[in-house]
């Protein structure tokens, strides 16, 4: 970009922020949980797709059997089109008693902007039109490129409605790149690229030996007991050595290459902030740090068990054999792992191992998708973070977490990159949710950034 | 006993059933959960003194460590004494929903009385004391025997209180001989009696790998889990071959003698009606039934899963790593095991596993104990039933259950035998316990017999 586009940006970006941060609080004041639903997630999506006419889209409210998703579009001068994937719902705000100022009435101290939604992801969707408006002032209102927008109401409970509806809208949604709904900063300031995540199969396992409980001096030692059968079941899945045991679960697994550990190696030291974070002694397998422990965090599948429920769970003794057990698993997957294929093996699996009395649910999953580190359109989005953040951007090639990126690469065959306003401070998900008023102002003048890139792709 | 005496005792009982129906009741309504505490448990000790009063004892509740114990005494004419042991605290009542009726609402429904506690053990409460007033009305006002009453408030919780208590009362408690606190029918409406009990050690397992939940996306591959160190650790107690683990467990187990085998080969068969009452499809090991189903049953010592608790257990997903874990457990011990034997065992064998982290609370326990079938007080009681059932008295010469028979068999050298209200469909320890009213009649019929005899023994 020339310097000369860039100043401009940067200009209005700063002299209209005020504009900005009042829009932005409008929209968080908006309560779209959701989790709990209501009338408020119509009027969200109404406002967002208001929000898109007013910088001159065509936005539409598109109902779906969960919570409405927002498309709008804008035709640029260039033939390259930039979609944008954001999401109006947010967290429950609960527990409303650690919020130091109500979670839906935005308030500002200490350069921040507190408000559930904030940052995951009502910053983010500011940051995008905000971009916007700073684009077309410095373009006498042309857009370099065509951008469209996919904003969803269903990012926090699975995104539900999404695959069916790019699959149904792919001609609509047809794009070259695609910036993903979060971005920012790392604990030093750094800008962080993020590219791939893990995909996810969620189960709940469960047996039942019988219809009544047992006293545990009844039958104890001839009655079928569901703990136990759910016990061994789980302990047939992993050992303490981490290994998965399900036959062929790592069949599909491929290995980082040797540019996803370079990557790795550049990102800074974690191991003593998440050891004093989570209160833990130290990692599995003996890791201590570096390259090794962020490879192992990422590209490596896991199993947890994320619950467990059977018998009595109250304060002291109650002698009973419990005829129900529960758990509840997910894998975490790494390319080209599939969640059907993990659910399929794992039937066998427990089959094979004598365990067909342990039946199993399939809460739902999302395969691993990636975005190629030396693809052009992630290449410009990192080289532009330089101009604003005046240091080099840092690429984490994956993360561990999971979403619906793998709908946007495996249908839409689009590179994702992404851009933001996000810090680990933000408290996303927990009380007192905020944006430091700082990112904001980088993050949008990076996505401005990323919308000139396009037009010169 | 002349069948004059026979049939005034008789008449009382039916005459008086509504009267006794009323007051256990009341003793049901109280919530003497002895897991859960509270000032229930003293109001309770309190009903339970002033219901021995009414019927002339000195009674007094007994201060102690954990819930009080109710002693109670009455002269007789004869040289003997008889002494009672039975308990009002009852087993926690969860879960709630599966109770057609409130637990503490006791309600009467197709000649069955509902309540948590109204088999186990206030019905066997209010059957001796109801035996008392008939006993007391055909002879005048006066017993044939001394009889004293030991009423704790722990037997649902190991009866931690009751060795010492018995300890420093060896002369109060001085008797001939013992009726314990259960004693009924089988599934066929055959009188039984019941001579051992197995022991119990019943232990909380516990792992904290951290001090904050973690994103099963984040620490899933690095993070220590401490529900799978439980699973692990309870895996290797016992396999499902049922054989359990620890080195030494089974060093001081003594095998069921000929007559033990005997007795057990007079008992009807009882598979089918517990596969039928417990919704299993069939038994550990491979068991069918006979002998070798009851003698599995009684005379081998478990290993039980009474509860598994670890993170997120509500209704859906929860992508959640969780940092603390815990399970009940209880070994059933068989002649001539010992809790404490046991517990230094279970800990050098998690250490010796690797199993360090995962510390255990003993929750309480009592070594098993046995009285002789052949005792002439035994084979009273085992002739009196039949008076009242019309038919032969089984003996079975060890239950699976435990209690602290082991305190009056070693300290104050008693011979114990069971007479009672219970039957196999009672629920005790499970949703919707309840009492058939007919059963009551019986037991306190044959409770007021036993008083009898024990003038003429």
């Amino acid at each position: 970009m020339t310097e000369d586009i860039g100043s401009r940006i940067d200009l209005y970006i700063d002299q209209h922020l005020e504009g900005s941060l009042v829009e932005l609080s409008t929209l968080c004041a908006i309560p779209t949980v959701s989790a709990q639903g209501g009338p408020a997630m119509q009027q969200g999506a109404e406002f967002v797709a208001e929000m898109l006419r007013k910088r001159g889209f065509a936005a539409e409210v598109h109902a779906t059997n969960g919570h409405p998703i927002v498309f709008g579009e804008r035709r640029g001068k260039g033939d390259k089109t930039l979609l944008f994937y954001l999401h109006y719902d947010v967290q429950p705000p609960e527990p409303l008693e650690l919020w130091e100022s109500p979670p839906f009435e935005p308030t500002s101290r200490d350069g921040k902007l507190f408000a559930r939604g904030v940052s995951d992801d009502k910053g983010h969707i500011q940051c995008r039109v905000s971009a916007i408006d700073a684009v077309l002032a410095a373009h006498d209102g042309e857009l370099p490129c065509t951008i469209k927008f996919v904003i969803e109401g269903e990012e926090e409970t699975s995104s539900d409605s999404i695959p069916g509806f790019v699959e149904k809208n792919k001609e609509l949604l047809a794009a070259e790149a695609c910036i993903w709904e979060f971005g920012g900063v790392n604990y030093q300031g750094t800008p962080v690229q993020y590219l791939g995540m893990r995909g996810i199969c969620y189960v709940e396992l469960s047996v039942e030996t019988g219809t009544l409980d047992a006293h545990s001096g009844l039958g104890g030692s001839i009655f079928p007991n569901a703990a136990w059968r759910l016990t061994w079941a789980l302990a047939s899945l992993k050992g303490p050595d981490e290994r998965i045991r399900i036959p062929g679960f790592y069949d599909a697994v491929k290995e980082p290459s040797a540019r996803d550990l370079a990557l790795l190696g550049e990102l800074p030291e974690v191991a003593e902030d998440l050891k004093r974070t989570y209160g833990i002694q130290g990692f599995l397998k003996g890791l201590q740090g570096g390259v090794e422990l962020r490879r192992e965090e990422v590209f490596v599948p896991t199993c947890t068990i994320c619950g467990l429920t059977a018998g009595y769970q109250g304060p002291g003794s109650k002698t009973v054999l419990p005829v129900r057990a529960s758990a509840k698993v997910d894998f975490r997957l790494v390319p080209d792992q599939r969640p059907e294929d993990v659910l399929r093996k794992l039937r066998a699996h427990l089959d094979a191992e004598g365990f067909e009395d342990v039946k199993f649910t399939y809460l739902g999953g999302e395969p691993p998708a990636r975005t190629d580190p030396d693809d052009p359109f992630v290449q410009m989005v990192v080289k532009s973070a330089e101009e604003v953040y005046g240091v080099e951007q840092l690429v984490n090639p994956m993360i561990g977490g999971s979403g619906p990126n793998h709908v946007f690469i495996e249908q839409l065959k689009l590179p994702i990159a992404t851009a933001g306003i996000g810090y680990p401070g933000a408290q996303a998900h927990a009380p007192n949710e905020n944006m430091r008023i700082d990112h904001f102002v980088a993050g949008t003048k990076h996505t401005a950034r990323v919308i000139e890139g396009m037009g010169r792709l």
